[in-house]
């Protein structure tokens, strides 16, 4: 017997083999390594990449997105707004008037073919259709910039080729574990006189239809690396973005499904499930027996529903609160710049930007000088203060607010119940005047106030809190996780025994945290191939990128045995 | 700075590294391998093994259970009947009045060391148990015969021998996947004219208390596994008995507890929670916040609730529906002995054993001949009646029913709705004539009454169904798993364009299929190192022993980075 189907079809293996054993061989060291450059002016992006992303934006603006290639009943007139320019983008996308026809259009296009490639043959496919979304890395930064309000430079790196990477890293992890096992096998059993022989075969199977649930903030390097493990694995995945952030995502679904479509695959093997603010579908999706993997970034609430689900695999991306803890520094001045930059990114919206920054009221050591509690936040004001309002440099990492709400809330931060230290103020951007934009506001808090600093507060405020000494600190941080959950953690200490203490104290709680930052590395960031994001240890998310389960859960091994 | 605190506090794994590399290896070759041979009369053990065993067993009959080094407050004096005598065995364990005090003495005794210690130094003393486990097989096979009812010669290799391959199995890869990163890596970013760099450290991190439920039937098989598992990733463990099957459990606690405490570590890192039918405590132990693991083997409902419980990684086994379609053979004869052994063995309770043999009206191809719908049926029950009522293989292959609701449903199949085609009857067993015994019932059932086929009959009980064709009993067989999952399949058929339709077919429902077995091989087993248990892919469980995600969901990576 031949054994299971499992069709090469293909050849796009070959040409990719050498980068996903590269990539394998980097997420197993875990030092630096990146496919993609992530500077837009690398010499492997065309010169004039913006400009033209630019001009393909403003004209589509108003028109119909012509580049996916899937049927619909209907067409989503998209209620994505420009954080930039308050504009309403008014985008045409092909939709199904029933959400369970997308269903049944991802487990059909699965079905046709892709189900019974082999992993190498799906590999091939999904490391082609990355560098297509590579050949419109600035499409995608141009759309991610005034869907999510990400700053121009970050919409292009975190949107481009570091979830790229992100992307590859899954990849190459699912096309070796999807061949861990052999294929086929002759198990010989010695039975006393005689031995009992089996043929064995084995497989991975996908689970069948997979949905990735996007967020309005980081669409695609949230979601990218989910939607390639699941097809890598031979799941039909639904994409349902935002209603805020669809282009992003059907610009990388439209690419995906181009190199589907020339292999000879159904391009609705992924397709493309664009909503409505006021008719959401991603409950109905969630439900369909059909749906059998959900990946999830976003709130609690929705979160909690998700996981709730019988019989789904689920990796889910909530709400958290990170929290910095000062102790000593050798450098007050580069500490405070390398906060501020941290609360000022994308202001605030990052899922890792820091929210809780504990500090003893007996003060920091700095070198050999105890500067005092107020010396250390006042150059923590100061320093927020001359980056978020610096002319060239605020615009460039503030960017915009993504939504009205986080925009009220940063404004509302002076009635929380703290002492307003800095307040939330607008700035005029350079390039779009209309730009909803906010730097952060600093709250002082008392340490009886967790009722705040136990909750995630989105966006740029950020609390500060006195407390009696390093011990307390860490204790409320602590607990800040096991109650909220955290994705990040940041601590300033000199004292390395003091430092292991805290390292192993924040592995308790299954967070990923970093001493003495002081220079061009942020907490915020996580690097792939490297970084872990997020354990999937705490309530903050209950999966990790790129974890193995994060890629094995995805399919089962199936086996046939026999008799020979 | 050092990183974070892995401790190694034990030599025993240069003891044991060759095996644990030897297993690695056959895990990954998925050929024959045993590290513990499956015979009781294997050199490997002593001669008079099962007279010493059953002297201790009577012994203790009565009495309390000493061996566990744990501390309690209570006794619980235990409900457990001998199926072969119907006598209770009113064992003494040692317990705690309050359930809450199992979890904080097993977080409490993970917490000591435990947590802290290198995986190598896990991993040793886990494989140092299992030896001393391996000491005590002829003591859990007398314990689980006298409390599941398994034949003696089943009691003795799936509790022995076979458990402890699987848990070996899960431990070896334990091991791989908590070793799969550096402990520590310098991580040098090029930043144009400057380097970033940042020193990461990465380890395996417990996710805190893991509890394992067991059933009553394979207490030790289903169980050893996800608590070597869930113990080689640090958790401490609740080890969580069915009422009538606690003491095979019991002697495999014991033997853990001895190395831990003989390496310094505290004992109580896998504690016992022995509980009584009208006290159950296992929905107060699975509802504890610091459980965050469940293995569970057990019902419908149960398995249900467990699944549905917030923020907990669970691994469960529940009831299955497992199918037989025959379409033709090489030799009638064989394959009715073949199926009628998986239908005697342990009085088809095994969550494996076939429950439905679809047969098509239009006769069987044998060799060259077409036999008879109703000779196939015929040949069936002869071979079933021959077996179990055979002297002494019967009730070697029987051997007893674990409880009173088990026979009395194997007693009213002729009630259920079909043509009962061979009735259930007790036999007398040569050395227990009190045994509770039953041979298996044969019921024909229409293909009409789906109503009963689809759903599991636990116990000495098969359907057959008579169909239209080939075709319609596969598609029987595949709704079968859809709608009530299954651990098994097995198909008898000649044609290998057709057999490899059929391979893909049980593929689809995630579902382990066996074509034409006529030998010493039985749809019902699956030996480690070799054989996937479950997929986790169908209704009847969400996870298998031992695929990757068995042992990696039990820990997260955390990592700390360094600015250097």
């Amino acid at each position: 017997m031949k054994g299971f189907t499992q069709l090469d079809v293909s050849r796009l293996f070959s040409k990719h083999k050498s980068r996903i054993e590269e990539a394998l061989a980097a997420y197993h060291r875990r030092d630096f390594y990146a496919a993609y450059p992530e500077m837009p002016n690398d010499p492997a992006y065309p010169a004039d990449g913006e400009k033209t992303a630019r001009e393909r934006f403003n004209a589509l603006i108003g028109k119909r997105f012509d580049d996916l290639y899937q049927k619909g009943d209907t067409q989503v007139v998209s209620a994505e707004v420009s954080p930039y320019t308050l504009e309403e983008l008014k985008i045409g996308y092909t939709a199904f008037k029933d959400p369970k026809d997308y269903v049944e259009a991802a487990e059909h296009g699965a079905r046709m073919l892709w189900i019974n490639s082999t992993p190498e043959s799906r590999v091939g496919v999904l490391a082609e259709a990355l560098e297509r979304i590579k050949d419109a890395f600035f499409d995608i930064a141009v759309a991610t910039q005034h869907t999510t309000g990400q700053p121009y430079m970050m919409a292009f790196q975190a949107s481009g080729p570091h979830a790229a990477d992100r992307a590859l890293e899954a990849l190459a992890l699912s096309y070796q574990e999807q061949t861990r096992f052999p294929n086929k096998v002759r198990w010989e059993k010695p039975m006393g006189k005689t031995t009992a022989v089996i043929e064995k075969h084995f497989r991975a199977m996908p689970r069948g239809v997979a949905l990735a649930i996007a967020c309005s903030t980081f669409p695609v390097w949230n979601s990218l690396p989910g939607i390639f493990a699941s097809l890598a694995a031979g799941n039909g995945v639904i994409v349902k973005p935002h209603p805020g952030a669809i282009l992003p995502l059907a610009i990388c679904v439209a690419k995906i499904q181009q190199v589907l479509k020339q292999e000879g695959y159904e391009a609705e093997v992924c397709i493309l499930a664009p909503d409505l603010p006021d008719a959401p579908i991603a409950k109905i999706l969630c439900e369909r027996k059909e749906v059998k993997i959900i990946d999830f970034t976003g709130g609690n609430e929705f979160g909690a529903y998700i996981e709730s689900l019988p019989g789904k695999v689920t990796f889910t991306e909530k709400a958290g609160a990170n929290s910095i803890v000062i102790d000593s520094t050798t450098d007050l001045k580069l500490m405070a710049q390398n906060i501020a930059f941290s609360l000022c990114l994308y202001s605030g919206q990052m899922c890792t930007a820091p929210q809780n920054i504990f500090i003893s009221e007996r003060g920091v050591l700095v070198g050999d000088r105890l500067a005092s509690y107020d010396e250390v936040v006042q150059a923590l004001v100061d320093a927020v203060k001359a980056l978020s309002t610096h002319p060239k440099a605020g615009p460039a990492i503030c960017g915009a607010i993504q939504s009205p709400q986080t925009l009220e809330r940063a404004k509302n931060a002076g009635n929380f119940g703290g002492k307003l230290l800095l307040e939330a103020a607008p700035y005029t951007h350079p390039e779009f005047p209309n730009a909803r934009t906010c730097t952060p506001a600093i709250v002082e808090l008392s340490s009886m106030r967790s009722d705040l600093f136990y909750r995630e507060c989105f966006g740029p405020v950020a609390f500060v809190v006195k407390t009696d000494s390093f011990e307390h600190s860490m204790a409320l941080a602590k607990i800040a996780v096991e109650k909220t959950g955290a994705l990040s953690a940041s601590v300033y200490c000199t004292n390395d025994d003091r430092n292991e203490l805290t390292m192993d104290s924040f592995a308790e709680v299954h967070t990923v945290v970093a001493f003495n930052l002081l220079g061009q590395v942020y907490m915020n960031q996580n690097a792939a191939f490297s970084d872990f994001h997020a354990t999937g240890g705490n309530a903050a998310a209950n999966a990790s990128i790129t974890d193995v389960p994060f890629v094995t859960r995805r399919f089962t091994i199936v086996e046939a045995k026999v008799a020979v």
